[in-house]
This record gives structure tokens, C-alpha cells and sequence, in this order.
């Protein structure tokens, strides 16, 4: 460690301008996010990594909550003949699979697949256990990891293993699901906003796009710095196709017996990719406040001068007792540079500096770690004031962050200018397409760009979709994406 | 649902003089803490057990992380070859794994087992970033699921899959491991205590009972309601068995390499089912306050009345206003004494009823689950009565507890007297012991009766081990175990 302290860490990140992939993974390594395991594909989450992930999970949680939901635990193995089920799903699901095929010493007579989603397991069980129309809704959720397996792998973004929840509702009516699916993508989409500062475009998925087994998907899509987008979450209608398929039936109201209509919703870990790829520079990590592990970091200048511990002890206790998730870094072995450096790089909202002066004049000093801004705060108002600080933060990030998006969001003239500017400057084309599956998959062939999403804000830019020449039916928002 | 509502939910339940095992498997079923699965031997936990793991989770992280331990997460599979590293691990937990062999269509050339615990891989990774004495302690832990291939299971108990905490800690120093691995002993002690309403019995295993690859293992050991013993929780005193098979080392203060010293820890969903056998009786479960996830519920009687519903409503939000985990079930399909047998099986603390006579008169019925006890209770007062009797009901469990505990321990006098009583009379035999580990197999292989600590706190009972006439070195307890 004591020869690190005289690294300049900035200049072990890559400039995201020069190759933005190994930007990210200099960041996340830097960083102490994450680290590679012996099993390729399998990252370790890293504790600094972790409390992200923990972060999320406590927002969500509330909020599944609020709406009604309860969390169970499901297997982690599925037998073959359940995968098989649902023939979409299998289809989507099965060649991505691990398998179990030996349990202690024996062979298994069945073959049992690693989890790469539960709709299978859950449809099971919930066939075994539905009976009358008055127990719906079923408004479950689990939080666990899923095993799907990746040819190329990126931490947090695709990787062979993730963490996440996956929400599994039965409804009486097919109105019921489709409000339900429209109410976790919008608790989604305010959880980016409000927690992740991360603004989204919502709307639905093109047939091509969506889950294997769905009747529609919903997604939140973020836009990264590079021009390519994230796929933040999805909601999926799954209609009555898997509650068909196992069979799960329940008494309604009128006596007869009928399928109830599905839904399923998840987001994963790969939303700390996004965080790291929308808020990020060149110094590191930029964590939005409500994030961020530590909000708030005081580094004591010459702390061995007498009084300047007890001060900043003092100071940090105050922060703490206002609910700021505060670290006190009073080690003897790093200079105050290093500390500056190194904070930077993880992104700690803000840093607060005291030193003998600043304790004669009452104040401290304020570095803000998004506009590398630094302001002198009263030291007897410092705790008020960082709390404004922290929310003026995350007000800012969640501003510039919309900007950069909408800087990089462009309406194209035609399929020509559409692969020019998807070269020149990508981001987010916005255009009207015909809604043609054929068309879809030659743009995506030709260019590697896919459909994002249809938007649920649509806007009339044409008659004709700039792709095929064919009759418009409506906007999509299309982008190069992870 | 309809037709069950006439039921008498008691009857279901086996009595658990005529039955215990009947009695657990009615029990968990009845209150919907579990199903099985498809997959034999792995388990769903459904929302109301699963409510019992949150709770436990919410109290051990933070106790966790107030001892400066952080969360990580580590991957679901390892590599046989570093599960094969520590010898006397891999032959404990070899026979047990359930094995990937194949992942989508390809066969791996490797195989990677499903973690049964995850000191192999997290020893992986610990050799790859330990560098100097500075960075420890190493203080981690993880949430997750492991899976060991179990021939007989039982719900909680012993299952093929279950939810734990790993801690895994290194330090510099052998006394820093071994204060280590005290303390997360005392901290599961005091959960149980403080939490589950479980005294427990603390100790050190046998070195026959001991975790495959420690140099020490400590338990917390309770005793069920049949006089079998549940193994509740164990801390792992691992030297450097693990650090100098991984190669994990670190630059000492004085300049040399030095292998660190290794603990690892954890509870599981194990702890459901001894809250379930220490405090459960023949109408179902009987839930510490602490732990229940519904505390109090309140059932309105004759609600069709005017001003009933909205009587009750006004006492329901007073209740959750003060933190109190309350439900309200104004539901119609039921009848008031249907409710009551639901919420008595499935072992909810206080049930508070509330009628037109009762809302004349000022008061409403509080009904205590763990003692069937009824008393009338001030509106006025109610909420801060029902903090009280909250915490009432958890020291009287803890009491009743404790003494039924100490009925079923007993000295004993001979090997024949221990066989005696060990079957008419099961519980803990508190006996001397010689020590020596063939004693310990004969005794076990005779008896079924095994060692279930070296208790912390000796007593001096006599010179000679009763079951082979050496000479007596340490007291010991000893009970059949789940």
C-alpha cells in the first residue's frame, strides 16, 4: 500500500475518450467494485460494489412493499422436463443454461438447469397451490443470483452469473396484469430517477426484442456516455401463455375455471454498470448521492496538530447523527493528497477538508465530487448544509444527465443518415418504423443498431419508415446497446 | 377457501406427544411457511417463513456490520480443483456437491461444483489481494444459498439448498482469529436470545464434530421441545489451514511473509425450524414478538355494526404508527372464530379483538398466543399496553424456554443410566468425558448420542468417563440432534 501513495491514480484510468471499454474497466478495477474469479464469466462483487447493490436493494424492497408485494424463495435448481415447458422460453433460455448433472457421487436421472430465470419453478408451484378467484392477486418477488451462460462477459453488464429480483404476479383479468406491469416499470423508472439519477426512456419492446415467452415487454433504456444504451429493467405481460402451459387454473367468480393472467419484472446488477457509465469521468466513479456508500468523507489537514482530531470527531459525529452516511479517514499512513485522489476516484459525493485554519475561522471546506466545485460552509451550519448539498447533487446529476441524453438523441432524414450518425455520433436515433419484424432484423444485420424501445410518448415524424420505405406505423427510439 | 373455513385447523395438526415428526411436517404446512418442489430435497419458502429470514437477516447484518464486517458476493460455482485444495475439507464436502458439468451445449472442461460453503473460492480470492499486514483485518461476510446433496431431508432442518451467512475473516495475529471467532459466537448467542427467544448452550465441538479443514469449531446448541439438540449456529477457528493450502500471505510488520489466520461463520435457515420445535405446541406455531411477522393482528367482531370498521381502523393505524408490525383483517368471507384458529396456528403474539361492546365500554380483548391468556386492556392506553406485553411475551418465552431446557438436562451416572434416560427421558446428558475420539464413535455408534459441546462454563462431576472408565478430562453435553 505506502508505495500506491505516491500513484497518481487519475493516470492509471484510462481517458474515456480514447477507448471508453477500458475506461470502465480500469474504473471498476480502481475502484474496488469488482474482481475477476477463477470461473470466467463469475465476477466477485467487491464490498464497495456490494453496498451499491445493498443500496438498491433497500429502495426497491420498500417500494415492492408499499405496493403490496412479499418476498419467498424459490429453488435454485429447475428440473429439464419444466425448462421445457413454455416453448418461446425454452427456446430463449435453454442454450444459455448450466446443468447439473451429478449430485454427490450419483447421476442424476434428470438433467436439472441452474436457474437463468424462474418463471418455470414459480408457474409450477403456483399451479399447485391456486385455487379460487378471492386469493388474487399473487404479488411475489425474490431476490437472488441467476446463472446464464455468456460467451463474452463484462463486469456487471453481462456477466455468466447476476444478482437480481425478479417480481412473479397471477391476476383475475388481463386488465389487472397489464396495470401491475405497468406499475413496477414505473416504480423502475422512478427508482432510476430518484435513486440512481439516471433518466430513462420508457416504452414498450418490438416482438423481436422482448422476453422469450412475453406476450409484451416494457423497458427503461438509459443512454451511456459512449452513445449506447443500457437496458435498465423490464416488465414483462406475459399474458396466459406460461399459466397455460403448467396448467394453473382457478376457480372465477362464476363458477368456471380459468387461467389468471401473468406478469414478471426484474432488474439486476447490471444497473451499477449504468451508474458507472452515465455519471463516470476521466478522474472515476461519480456516485449519486442516495447511492453512494459514503456521501460524505472529511479528511483532516495536518491532523497532528493539537485540536484538529478532536474537531473533525467532533464534526463527524454531528454528520452522522443527521442520518449522512459519513467516513472519518484519520489514517496516519496516507497523505492528505492521497485521500483527495483516491476519494475522488470513488466518487464520494462530496469531501470535506478542516485543517487548523479553517477551525480558527470556524468554517470548513467543501470539494463537490460532480463539479469538482469547492465551496466554505460554516462550520456551524456544516450539517444543514451538506444535507442541501447532497440533494442539490443529485438534482444536478439527474440535470446534466437528461442533457447528455437529449445532446445525444437525434431524429434522422433517412436510413443513409441514420448510419452516419450512428458512426459520427451515436446515441439515440428517434424515427417512425413500420413495425415489420423483416425490417428490424436487416437494420440490426446491417448495422448492429437495434430498437430500444417504442416509446409510450410518441411524436409523428413521418409517413414512411426511412428503413424500408414502407408505411410508418410508429416512432421507436434505436440505438447501438450492451 | 370457502369450504376450509368450517374446518378446525387444530385437528389437522398431529399432536406432537402422539407424533413430533408428523407434528413439524403438519405445522410448517398448515401456516404456509414452506413447500416442496419439484426437485426432491429443495424447498420453497414461502412469504410468511420467509418473513422469519428477513427479520433474521435485518438483526444479524446490522450486528455484523456494527463489528465492522461488510458484505460481499462470491460465485455460485467453483472449480473442482480448488475445492480439492485443503484435504480435510474436500473429503467433508466432496460427497455432498452437486456438480455443473455442462454449460448451454458445451461440456465444460473443467467441473465446478455448487459452493456447500464458500472458504475455497473466497481463499482464491483473498490469495489474490491480501498484500500487507495495513490492509487487515479482512472482515467479510456473505448472504446467499449453498447446496449440499442431502439423502434425507426435512423442511429447514436439513434441506438440499438452503439460505445462510459465510463470514470469512483473516487477521494477522492467531489471538485476533480466535477473539474473532468469539465474538460472532456471542453475537449468534445473543440473537438467539434477544431475537428468537432460544437459550443456548455454548461450547466447542469435539474434534469428530468439527467443521471438515478447522482447527477449532464453536457452537450454539439449543434443545427441542422432543429433547433432540439443533446444532443453531457455528464459528469456525480456522488457523492458517486454509491461507497456507491457498498460498494467502502478507508482508509482516517486520518485513517477512506471514500467512494470516482464517475464521469463518454462519447461520442459516436452520434457525426457522428450532424456533419452530423450542416454542410451537399442538395449535401450531407460537412466534417470538421479536421475530413474528405479524405482531399483534386485530380482528373486529360483528364489523357490520356502525362504527366498528372504522373504530378498528383508527386503533390500527395507532399501533403501526408506533412501530408495531399489525394487521388488520376486516375480511368477510370469515367468521371472527375462524380468524382466531388461523392467527393462533400460525402463531402471532397478540390477537386483539374489538366489538360494539367493546368500543361502548372503552376497551378492546388482548389474547396472548404463547400463553392463551386474555385480559382487557384501556382503548386509551392500548398502544403502549401492547409494547409492553410485546416484550413481556418475549421474556416469558425466553423463561419457559430456559426451564423446559433445564427439566430435560440431566447428570448422569453410568453408560447404562445415560442409555436409560437418553431414551426415556431424551434431553441433554451433562457427563464427563475422557477425551478420546474412539470413546466418543462407540457411544455414538451404540447410542445415536453424540457430542454436542466441551461447554465454556466446565463443571467437575467426577474423575472417570462413564463410557469407557478412563479417566475424565472435560464435561461435556451430549443429546441425540437433528
Amino acid at each position: 500500500m505506502s508505495k500506491q501513495n505516491d500513484k497518481d491514480f487519475v493516470k492509471d484510468i484510462t481517458k474515456m475518450e480514447d477507448d471508453f471499454a477500458q475506461w470502465y474497466t480500469d474504473v471498476i478495477k480502481k475502484t474496488d467494485l469488482v474482481d475477476y474469479s477463477p470461473v470466467k464469466g463469475f465476477m466477485v462483487i467487491k464490498a464497495y460494489g456490494y453496498a451499491l447493490w445493498e443500496n438498491i436493494q433497500s429502495y426497491l424492497d420498500r417500494r415492492f412493499k408499499e405496493t403490496g408485494h412479499q418476498n419467498m424463495y424459490f429453488p435454485l435448481l429447475i428440473p429439464e422436463s419444466l425448462l421445457n415447458k413454455e416453448k418461446e422460453h425454452v427456446e430463449g433460455f435453454a442454450p444459455e443454461v448450466a446443468w447439473v448433472t451429478h449430485g454427490g457421487s450419483e447421476e442424476l436421472a434428470e438433467r436439472l438447469c441452474i436457474r437463468p430465470t424462474s418463471e418455470t419453478i414459480i408457474c409450477a408451484m403456483y399451479s399447485k397451490w391456486l385455487n379460487s378467484y378471492r386469493e388474487l392477486p399473487y404479488l411475489y418477488n425474490q431476490w437472488c443470483s441467476v446463472v446464464r451462460w455468456e460467451k463474452a462477459t463484462r463486469p456487471f453488464l453481462r456477466t455468466s452469473e447476476f444478482l437480481w429480483q425478479e417480481g412473479h404476479t397471477l391476476h383475475e383479468t388481463a386488465e389487472e396484469a397489464q396495470t401491475e406491469t405497468l406499475q413496477m416499470l414505473d416504480i423502475y423508472r422512478e427508482m432510476a430517477e430518484e435513486l440512481l439519477a439516471i433518466p430513462m426512456v420508457v416504452g414498450r419492446k418490438s416482438d423481436r426484442e422482448k422476453f422469450a415467452g412475453a406476450e409484451a415487454t416494457y423497458t427503461i433504456e438509459a443512454l451511456m456516455h459512449d452513445g449506447k444504451a443500457l437496458q435498465s429493467g423490464t416488465s414483462h405481460n406475459l399474458a396466459q401463455h406460461f399459466t397455460k402451459a403448467f396448467d394453473i387454473t382457478f376457480q372465477g367468480r362464476n363458477g368456471g375455471l380459468e387461467y389468471p393472467h401473468h406478469t414478471s419484472w426484474g432488474v439486476s446488477t447490471r444497473l451499477i454498470g449504468g451508474v458507472i457509465m452515465v455519471h463516470g469521468d476521466n478522474r472515476g466513479l461519480v456516485l449519486p448521492p442516495r447511492l453512494a456508500p459514503i456521501q460524505v468523507v472529511i479528511v483532516p489537514i495536518a491532523q497532528k496538530k493539537e485540536g484538529v482530531l478532536e474537531h473533525v470527531t467532533t464534526l463527524y459525529e454531528a454528520v452522522k447523527a443527521a442520518g449522512i452516511r459519513v467516513k472519518l479517514d484519520d489514517s496516519t499512513e496516507n497523505s492528505p493528497g492521497w485521500k483527495f485522489n483516491e476519494y475522488e476516484m470513488k466518487g464520494v459525493p462530496i469531501r470535506i477538508e478542516v485543517g487548523p485554519r479553517d477551525i480558527e475561522n470556524g468554517v470548513v471546506l467543501a470539494a463537490r465530487r460532480d463539479t469538482l466545485e469547492k465551496s466554505t460552509i460554516n462550520r456551524e451550519t456544516a450539517v444543514a448544509d451538506l444535507k442541501e448539498m447532497l440533494d442539490t447533487i443529485h438534482r444536478d446529476m439527474l440535470q446534466r444527465a437528461r442533457e447528455r441524453r437529449d445532446e445525444k438523441t437525434f431524429v434522422i432524414e433517412s436510413y443513409e443518415d441514420f448510419k452516419h450518425k450512428m458512426i459520427n455520433q451515436p446515441g439515440f436515433a428517434k424515427t417512425m418504423w413500420c413495425g415489420d419484424e423483416a425490417c428490424e432484423e436487416k437494420v440490426k444485420t446491417e448495422t448492429g443498431v437495434t430498437i430500444r424501445c417504442i416509446p409510450f410518448e410518441q411524436e409523428h415524424l413521418g409517413d414512411t419508415c426511412p428503413f424500408c420505405g414502407g408505411k410508418a406505423t410508429q416512432m421507436v427510439f434505436m440505438a447501438k446497446a450492451y
